[in-house]
């Protein structure tokens, strides 16, 4: 019932890839997170900007801003989508505006690219040292799914010598937990698994939560893997301070101006089995993949820019709206 | 990974088992359900008192007592095992300590063992018809693993032309949630199945939560299958009113002398496969079978006696120690 | 828009009263007050005794148990009225089923009618004896609607000498709370009005809150005229304890065994003026007659049998059920 | 009791009046309404600019800066007053400062009359786009009082098609609900008056609160109609989130250097009729017009720029501090 | 500051001691701890039956019935002392009532009081056992004050071999956590000493709170000790539940109708040296000895006849009225 | 037990010191107060400044940094002197890095340490004067421990006339609270104390808490005396608002990037007598110094820029930031 480990593609660094292979990866959702989809949709404008014989700057300006408009519409839901569309090509619009020359307007747009998923990928490291460093000696974290971020912040603390334990939350449907578990464990981490309605058992002797975030709202709300939101209020009820890590990236500047993150559902075979939803066609699955934790449950995000209490969301939702 | 619905044993009624298979039956935990493993424990009791030929008073009442010993050390953390064997055999107790012949005490026993098997089943009754009226017209209804008692109600509620709808947690890690749903789904009820961490999301509409019970302590808090407790915290911030139903011998009367309610925990293949275990066999599994869900999260108690706040636990208790 | 405070019928004690003109009354709502209700109705089992010239022990017997039966369905979603006529009619039964004489049982009939009244009248000075006492010098106390229960207890602290400065809701729809304030400023206390939904901010310098009941269920849950609930709430919030002052066959018995409190709904032209009604045709009024204040929120029931927590309401339950 | 809705004087844009008569009918209450007040304000200004045949830059200017002191005294509880005046009156200052000619700060000021008008009405619109698309399809919303911001919310999710459910309490004293009810009826929305205290029984099924705003404190404490606060804390308790609307002219900027918001009382008559009064000399009544609304029952306040948890108050004071 | 650990009295058990110098000896705190000043009142009746040569039945029971009035005098506000003394003659009463000769009065009386002095010491073992048995292997367990009663649980905890950790509040003005802390360090416990507002920082990694009780109301509310109210709160928050132990003859009849408990106040040279008052003789001390625990705050009160929830005060308190 | 209050050195302006003197008294505790222990680093780098004869502009430059990072050391966990020295050293850096001659960049130190020290000074007069303002008319305050900036607030209350009344916690273990209740009732204020513990009594009829702040972290938690956070908890759950007084060189820059706020213990003898601990050698002391109160427990932090919520510490953070 759970999906293999294994077969995620991951997507390190700056890759290879068209618009419309990138367009359809992140569509049927053959890539996962929020950071590589982010990262692929650059590389891909990337990609186009190389392989494009276009001279003109008027031609050339309106071709990739379509291309963007198209990697953006592959996940309507998604954030960091358009954050990183939108990021790289600002860059390029700036160099239109200025009235500059095709040339340049292209060494813009891949110097963003390049600069978006390296700023991407050293997130991580950051996010780990601020996160790691709020961690205390001994401490008892607890996390759910499989968050990048929130993983470098587990990693981190454990290479400060912090000897830490981790409780991972299996992580249904698709027990993304086993993934963080094994991961953490190769990495010499002390790891426990529990099942997602565990939590609240073991949370009470637990010093700290950590998640990470598939977009973050104007008020600090996180939206992550659907169970997110029932680990902090179990977490909030017993005094264990939840730290969502996450990417500036990730803001979603949209809400500023009213826009409700949407909840995509998925498949029914992934909480069922396929005979058990035929003998009883009449049971009805609903599952949802994210959901919404409020900010009175959290206590602070880790951006790579640095620690921010979840109220300040709008601050860096100022500044993201100035970059782009 | 989940237990098959069809093969676990159903024990209707009295049944013709000797006290040793009923032993191993429980003991081994191929019996499930406080309620079942009890009226066994009573059929076993009766079968004794049948295929004893002592005439003896004195020898029969001290082997009975004996058996009822060996019934009781099957399993040392049920509750309702105990209070069943204790509740036949106080008739025993009664009749032996009145002087009675042999024959007398015999006869007072199995009527006992009839009785307890009939109260127990009939509980179920009462237990519906009290939960039942309980729930509004319309009422969604949230419910956690497989009690044949919540799903008494459940179904009583449907019966009175309620149109209720049920939203049943899959219960991990044997997804006793899926017997649960099938059973009210051939019913006629409208179910719906979600993963146990989205019961934050889906208890904010819902109307009503109720649950079973695997035992009930003096200050009201309720033992039963891990996760009940995190879906009762949501509900109760949910301002959703937890129904928890139980039959009054599952009320543990040691509890108001301090003794604590243990929790066993299960093999870690029912968490993770095999092959995971062994990939990485450093990492620790912990599951535990029972929460402890606390007064305060808890809106009544059905019995088959009536329904009760969790406050009056203690009364309950009362009214069985002076029982046994 | 208020009803005139002068017209209200008040019944001070035992009334003259045949069985049909109060179950009228009852019926088209011509007297309100539980308290008032259910003496009306034992005043009217009274005047049936008196005036029946049945002599056979049977027929009277099935005469006057039919007699109950209609006040009862008078108003089927009071309490009060039920328990009075039950308590009353349990003393005929009792002297039926003793086998006594038509005169006999008639005999016992009128005298458990008398006692019933004089037990209901007697109630408040108990109620205020024991209330007035848990009242401290100089408290401020806030207080909703107009409850002949809850009056006697800030009449008894005042007449105690305390000090006692008192806050009234005015308890919209019906404005309730100008007739208590009448009341208590011509007993001599300090008293102010306020409008309903300012509660939250003078509570919060209030050392109390008093409110009546119109039925307490078997988990403590109090049900009173509308706005008692969130007077509740905010008093909660601000540490003011709630007092609820009841008569014992205010209890509502019937919820042990998982009935529910209905809530009637009032006419519109309570809320809005006929013109308004008219002018706006699509919008929908709602008018709820009384709310749940659930158990947490109330700090003591004071009956006239002493004073216990909400939680204890089962015990008075139970008592009232062995009585009638 | 209540006051016409129809005779409430209305302020679409600039009108022709002077500082004088503005001044008194701001100051005897004839015009309600924190924007409709600083409108008539700006309106004043320009009228005075208009009529002045100053031609001396030192003497209009001071002229000028009397006549806004004058208006800024007429309430000086409101906020929305002294903001308005001071924003218009800042391009004066810095036209002045800048040395320019008479004719060139009056056209400054003239220009900036007519832009704050402009931008409060304009504000509107924003406030109704932003807060409407946070409300969901379906979504059942309670209000208080008569808000044109909050208004603005409700009629921009109904014209989205979201098909919302509207219920509108009826906002003692004065029953300005009645008012909402009735604009928003007219508008085609489902609409439903209650009680105010019955909020707490219909709050449970609603999905969202709105409301609007007298003033806005530097920690995000909302003051607004008697009766918010206490909808907001029963909200808070059914975990439906408040959305306050609010044009950035009505944060309190003085709140940063310690200022309290005074809270003004209102006329007993508005609570109690003369009839009353008279008969009991001795009732006081208490009646506030407002109640602060603490940041921690509020979800986000929706501005004209955006939207922004209350936490960002300071943000948009310190905005405004600038501005003026 | 703090008074001498080695001078307060101990009463093991019956006393020779008259009335008069019992009365002073209360009356004048030479003696503290409410099961202590229970025990001296019981001893001086059994010296006063010994000593009196009255063999006059009447007169007998007029003068003992005095002097239990007196000593019930001797220190209005505890609770334990009436208990104690209405326990004992309630016998005397009984005896009386039946005819019974002079010397049966007396020999009844004597046993009573030794009955009673020997329950009181047997509860702290019963206590003790019921609550050590409540407390797990490895817990750290926070405790304030000094009472025998919670002593009793914390050895019994230590003797079942469950290896706990106890921190002691240090209990200002008069440090009787010292005491306590002394005494279990002596027992062999491993104990820590922390300043009483430290709790808040201790108590979130503590697994249970223990303290004792010097009178329990009828809602389950626990007079003890000023400070043991405020470590109730923190511990609540921090879902580390309290357990009040308390022998049974300190519940406290009289809150059932009404009476409030009275909190005194003692010396202000218990906070601030002489020389600080002199020195500042316009600042006052607020010295109260007790406070009031909210039953909402305290999981279950240990008595010597079982553990109860708080809520089941009410029942604990109708048997002791039965009782006397 | 205490310390005397007259022996603690004032340090009310520039003082004459040099580097290794003033490192020697904060090092060694002779100074106490976040304020103070700033001011007198900022007075010893003048102080180097004006008694350097080094000429050489690089080798001025790097001795100074030297003395700061001297300075620096003497108390890693405080945050004023850090901030201070790193403020006055701004200047130095800038000046140094505009390449100004060596008498230039000692001008620019010398007047940035002056001007450190003068607003250190000025601050407690605007945070007075702000604080002041946000105090009604007959307030109940209570406060802890002895800030200077607390003070300055209460005093100003004062002196507007106010009428407030003061409730000071003793501040356990070293009376700090006799501090400054001597100094305010000196000033004239009606003073009352109280031990530490009686806070959650008391507490629930003051209107407002005042503290000040040893440091601000990024999430607006404030690290303050022990005993802060417990009196924050009561105060919240008491609806009492709590104002914390902290100048901006209080605020700590680096939990933005992950650092944690170290928590010194002092001796065990400030709790208990040598003796004591003699007599019982296995008794632990744990004596933290300071607490943590979460931002959720604060209403406002008030600084000499202004009254910020606590979710607007970063934005002052970041303002200190751009300083540095």
């Amino acid at each position: 019932m759970t999906d293999d480990p294994i077969n995620i593609p991951t997507v390190s660094g700056v890759v290879d890839i068209d618009v419309d292979t990138a367009y359809s990866q992140i569509k049927d959702m053959r890539i996962h997170g929020a950071g590589r989809i982010a990262r692929l949709a650059a590389s891909a404008l990337k990609n186009y900007v190389e392989n494009t014989n276009s001279s003109d700057r008027e031609q050339f300006y309106n071709n990739i801003m379509k291309e963007g408009k198209k990697l953006r519409s592959a996940r309507p839901t998604a954030v960091s989508l358009p954050n990183g569309v939108n990021i790289v090509l600002a860059s390029t619009r700036k160099s239109y505006n200025a009235g500059e020359s095709s040339d340049n307007i292209k060494e813009a747009t891949i110097k963003a690219a390049e600069q978006f998923v390296h700023n991407s990928l050293d997130a991580y490291n950051k996010i780990g040292e601020y996160g790691g460093k709020r961690i205390r000696n001994g401490d008892t974290v607890i996390t759910i799914c499989n968050s990048e971020a929130a993983i470098s912040v587990l990693k981190a603390a454990h290479d400060m010598g912090k000897g830490i334990k981790i409780i991972c939350c299996e992580t249904r449907p698709l027990f993304q937990g086993h993934k963080t578990a094994a991961t953490l464990s190769k990495h010499g981490c002390d790891v426990t698994i529990i099942i997602d309605s565990a939590a609240r058992r073991f949370v009470e002797k637990a010093d700290r939560a950590v998640c990470g975030a598939d977009a973050v709202a104007v008020n600090g709300a996180v939206v992550n893997k659907i169970g997110t939101s029932q680990l902090a209020a179990v977490a909030h009820e017993a005094r264990v301070k939840l730290m969502a890590a996450a990417e500036t990236y990730k803001f979603y500047a949209d809400t500023m101006y009213g826009e409700l993150t949407e909840i995509e559902e998925r498949d029914a075979t992934e909480v069922c089995s396929e005979e058990y939803l035929k003998a009883y066609p009449n049971i009805k699955i609903r599952n949802p993949v994210f959901d919404v934790t409020p900010p009175e449950n959290i206590d602070v995000i880790v951006t790579e820019k640095g620690i921010i209490p979840p109220s300040a969301a709008s601050l860096v939702i100022k500044d993201l709206i100035e970059l782009m």
